[in-house]
């Protein structure tokens, strides 16, 4: 079923829903090469906001940008071991530079990892150079079956940011604190609520000792990995062979760490908040945070005057946007809604006259008159509220949707809506391959540790280790 | 010969000294793949100042960023015949996806044209939508055989900004207009003097009708081009079927533009203003615009307040860095020549005392005294200054090099140092190959038509057609 804008509901066909929104919000399209993703102005606009916001975010830590080759030697991209054969099947391979063919072919790049060793085995020399701390906005390409918008695809955009430092202990608490800003910037600029917790061994970064991550519940009950921060150890330093000398002009190992978030965000942006009748965006992101729509513009001078001078006016605080034109306002506020622009204003002549504007509010569809004179206080009060209510129902939503089971029977019973699965858990990398492949569910964060030796894990009844958050991932 | 810093003198060797530049101002460095380039933080925050500013220019003529995907597939390259023919040599090839062979390989993107043709033609329906003006931020890749750093890599970074109009006259104006908006950002934000006009045939774009181009002198008297526009006519509208229903609903070819600048513009200012002790930036694009550089801070408390005070009020107009360590005024001072920070004030006990600081400027190397009071006003003065001082210099080299001659005997004389010789030609694109090749010259750009019958050109001796500037190119 399809309401008059084009749009599937969620409750006939979540993932045709999905895609209609996409469609109708003009966020991105496919190219003719598979899973080959086309950001349209409105898409990218969103990508430009996390950025602008994350920049803004990573320059507290002191992180600079920088700009890394797309392309990779695969001599070099072979050298740590681990790394590559997470990889390998993945990977796009240029083998030609026009006719000729090359000697070393180049990957082109699926993550930077072996591309920051390079950088930083040239510019390190001792401990005074420590820590590194660099970030790139890039995109990345993986080679994948199945894809879809965002949440899949082969060419899809990120930030990584890879440091290194001269200890353990500081390089394990900056993995912890990316990825507490990470779950700040989620829960506080995209209003998604997220579990974060550390990965199990099975699901860690190729070539990471920890990976913690922040996992967000979707409107379909399934979950997306919003970001992940890891501690590499030694390994890659080992690999390429990054050292410094320390105080005592010993040369030492640096421990290293990578951190990312991707345009996958903007899926579970579109699955959080966005509802029948197109996206829903929080304030902070929204390209278009107001739209002031015109009555008879073209024949009322007042109106235009109006719009003109409120539009200056909040230009200062809001990103504005005015539509004078003389098409109904039903098909624009109908426009404002599938775009998500959270708050309209629609002025006309009548009201006006009254000394007042009536405000439409995108995730209410709530309609109501303001007098002009006390509008900008009322904004501001609104757009508490607004923020309020879409982070609340995110909230109830994960709440309502965290199972605690204990054993095999009571698991089976969660498989159809599965949500947060809360579960004790005591297997191997094997087990959590028989159980993806048996249930389609994987673990998706650790919980917290098992003290109490009776408790046993409900998939191989082994003793627990750990309470672990499992769920269907997007 | 080098000096204290480690940089070649440009008397010397000015292609050593512009390495030299780059290396100690650590903008960029080698990656292991052949004329792959690495941005460090100094030298990607030039070109975040380029994107941030060319964004605000482009947002008055209502242009919009996308991101469209690296690679394209084989057979759509193929389609507009000239086009490909330009490039084909230079295109990297993407073969295989893991293991697996592709059977339809992909290009990787040397230029975006095929993309946005692909683009338009999926989202043009009528007359209403036209134009559509976007921009996208990105890195293209060709193969070259000489690489340089900035001037010629195997992958750079550009913005292409691609639209298409309902009729030739619009589109055309657009394509002058945007030559003239580069024109103005290179001379008003990067301070660099330019020559604005048509590309020769021998020199257009592979597919375009015309090539507007601006160009500049470095300081070796060799040509820089910093920005081209161009009006594609039909050509791709053609190939790639992309179709408007016109007001009586006939089907119209939509007239095309597209328009760039690139990391060589980063080149350019290194050559235009740097000198024998570093970099030379002009204020608005310098990452950071005002050092403040204090002298015994550790040992003197006022000395550590003082500058965190004035960086406080200084940083709400002015990108500022301090630094307040131990190491000698001397290093200090020449680490900010290095890098190019356009003004460093020092504050010491001494001048604290007298209630003045000192200020160092990096363009003309001299320092002088100013009262505390003053010191905000006279900023606003000396920045004038320093503008006019860089702009002028690059005026004087530029109006210097031109060389105005009439015959083969006085060009030859020209050639050790060319500067911009400005000379008739009445030759085709094969005289422009035979030249190139004898002399290593090349057509930058037409001055102006010649209506006289009784000129002749200085190379072939036919009547001379059109006033031609040359130069070695970079």
């Amino acid at each position: 079923m399809e309401n008059l804008k084009g749009i599937t509901t969620r409750k006939t066909n979540f993932a045709d829903w999905y895609t209609d929104v996409i469609n109708q919000a003009k966020l991105v399209m496919y190219s003719s090469i598979k899973g080959e993703m086309i950001f349209r102005p409105n898409g990218w606009m969103l990508w430009t906001q996390i950025q602008n916001e994350l920049d803004k975010r990573f320059a507290k830590y002191g992180v600079l940008n920088v700009a890394l080759p797309t392309f990779i030697k695969y001599s070099e991209f072979n050298k740590e071991s681990k790394h590559i054969s997470g990889f390998a099947p993945e990977v796009f391979m240029v083998t030609h530079k026009g006719e000729t063919k090359l000697d070393d072919p180049y990957v082109i790049r699926p993550t930077s990892e072996v591309l920051f060793c390079e950088y930083f085995k040239k510019v390190l020399n001792s401990y005074n150079d420590l820590p590194i701390k660099l970030n790139q906005w890039c995109s990345v390409f993986r080679a994948e079956k199945n894809t879809r918008p965002f949440l899949r695809t082969t060419e899809f955009f990120w930030q990584e940011m890879h440091c290194i430092f001269s200890n353990e202990k500081d390089a394990r608490e900056y993995a912890l604190n990316i990825i507490d800003e990470y779950y700040d910037f989620v829960t506080k600029f995209l209003l998604i609520p997220c579990i974060k917790g550390e990965k199990t061994i099975g699901e860690r970064f190729a070539g990471a000792e920890n990976t913690y991550t922040i996992e967000a519940l979707m409107q379909d009950e399934q979950v997306l990995q919003c970001g992940t921060s890891h501690y590499l150890g030694t390994n890659f330093a080992k690999a390429y062979d990054i050292v410094y000398q320390d105080k005592t002009n010993k040369k030492q190992l640096v421990h290293q760490t990578s951190h990312g978030i991707s345009t996958r965000l903007l899926g579970a942006l579109i699955m959080s908040h966005s509802d029948d009748h197109g996206l829903v965006l929080p304030f902070l992101i929204a390209p278009y945070q107001i739209a002031i729509l015109g009555i008879n513009c073209d024949k009322d001078h007042n109106v235009s005057t109006m719009i003109d001078n409120l539009s200056t006016k909040l230009s200062i605080s809001y990103r504005i946007k005015i539509d004078k034109s003389n098409k109904g306002l039903g098909y624009k506020l109908s426009q404002q809604e599938v775009l998500g622009v959270p708050i309209s204003i629609i002025i006309g002549p009548q009201d006006l006259a009254k000394k007042q504007v009536m405000i439409f509010r995108r995730d209410t569809s709530s309609k109501e008159f303001i007098a002009i004179d006390k509008l900008e206080k009322h904004l501001v009060e609104l757009i508490k509220q607004y923020q309020n209510n879409l982070l609340s129902k995110a909230q109830d939503n994960l709440n309502k949707h965290i199972y605690k089971i204990n054993t095999l029977e009571e698991f089976k019973k969660t498989l159809k809506t599965p949500g947060f699965i809360l579960a004790p858990w005591g297997g191997d990398e094997k087990d959590e391959k028989k159980l993806k492949q048996e249930y389609g569910i994987t673990p998706r964060c650790v919980h917290s540790k098992i003290k109490d030796s009776s408790t046993k894990c409900f998939y191989t009844k082994n003793k627990a280790q750990y309470l672990v958050y499992f769920g269907r991932a997007y």
